[in-house]
């Protein structure tokens, strides 16, 4: 099964104060101004499953933008309870909005009867999954002809090192993301607001192998790249000049 | 006008001693038997366009399996010079294998009257080119329908970093590559074998932006990842365990 670190008492908390995500995606958002690119335009009557559903926030988007329907999925009962009260204060959820605890890497994972969907829709998810193919497979299963599954992913100059951070060269005194390890898929554990959080280094071969060979097509291809006015304004860590942090990418089926 | 390194002597001399392509590839290349997968099994009547095809090693595989004609350009005379000599020793080149002198940044560049090709290949070439984008353009539109580009560029984390090299940590005295710049797209002067070598770094959604941007379809992808008994054979530099060297990707129009 996957780790949940999501429901483990000091990474939650380290978590709610790093980012809170409980409310819709604003448009200013530097992570959702580049995922919304990646989405149709118009999501009206879309049949949605929403993979790593965390606190909801895409879910809930969703269902204001006119989805018929909207299945979240997530391993922690701590994120799912976060999501379920935020829809208590938006009658228009009801009926539409579904959260359930789902352990992504065992598998089949139960779908709605709204399956096959129009969107599938993760972020933030893949890297913690050591069973992504078969994943993956089920997914495009559920997915109806022409349909798209969009995905965010830490990028893997991010999940690469096993020790990742910035370092700063012996000789010259230049900092640099610490790339190494890169061709090494598997597990890393690594201390992010806790420490022992484990996750799974694919490279972008082993992703493009997944998501290829299983019949689908992509559309389009986004690394989280800061532009200079963000790295200017200084809402952006230092780090991001070095290596992207996230991989964004569609795929039709 | 693109920088025209293997016509600089100390460039051209390094090289020569660095590596001898003007054979045919063989099986066990390294480099040559992760491309082979790219490309058709089978050639046979193929057209074909070879785009930086320095001394013609893959235009002369290509008649040799088959091809109806190989068109190579490159922009270096002593490149050209030595696949013209070694076809010589090859009758069967004649009238079947052309090589032409071209700068690939000046467009549009003069096609052979064989237009539009059957395969389009271009390996080591594109990440030298300034005007990478307008030349893809000019590529698709000498496709057939359903033909194939396969490319080889150097991978974006190699391109990066402005003065790339294997650093230690000053803290823990770990090696890594020194990732830094992604972001910034644009020349790099570095030194390779001779001082001064100019390239050009794109993010790897930078490449995508101009393939899938001009109407073609990612069919495979993969970087050049070194295996467990490549890197104990020693036959491979440590640094290609900290970062992939090159990237790989074909096309369908």
């Amino acid at each position: 099964m996957s780790q949940n670190i999501y429901d483990r008492q000091d990474f939650f908390e380290a978590y709610s104060k790093f980012i809170d995500r409980s409310n819709e995606p604003v448009d200013d958002d530097l992570l959702w101004k580049r995922l919304r690119t990646l989405l149709p335009e118009d999501i009206n009557g879309f049949d949605i499953l929403d993979v790593g559903c965390g606190s909801g926030w895409f879910s809930r988007w969703a269902v204001t933008s006119g989805a018929n329907s909207v299945l979240g999925l997530d391993i922690s009962q701590n994120m799912i309870a976060k999501g379920r009260k935020a829809s208590e204060a938006r009658p228009g959820d009801a009926g539409k909005l579904e959260y359930r605890i789902a352990d992504l890497d065992i598998l089949p994972i139960t779908l709605s009867d709204k399956a096959p969907y129009d969107l599938i829709f993760s972020s933030v998810a893949f890297h913690y999954l050591k069973n992504l193919e078969p994943l993956v497979k089920q997914l495009v299963e559920a997915m109806k002809p022409g349909a798209l599954l969009v995905v965010n992913v830490e990028h893997p100059t991010y999940t690469a090192p096993k020790t990742p951070r910035v370092v700063e060269d012996k000789e010259t005194g230049q900092k640099s993301w610490n790339l190494s390890a890169y061709h090494e898929e598997g597990e890393r554990v690594v201390d992010w607001l806790a420490p022992g959080l484990r996750k799974y280094h694919r490279t972008m071969t082993g992703y493009m192998d997944i998501f290829l060979g299983n019949g689908l097509s992509l559309v389009k291809f986004l690394e989280w790249l800061p532009t200079e006015e963000e790295l200017a304004s200084g809402d952006i860590d230092d780090v991001e000049q070095y290596r992207p942090l996230f991989l964004m990418m569609s795929f039709r089926k």
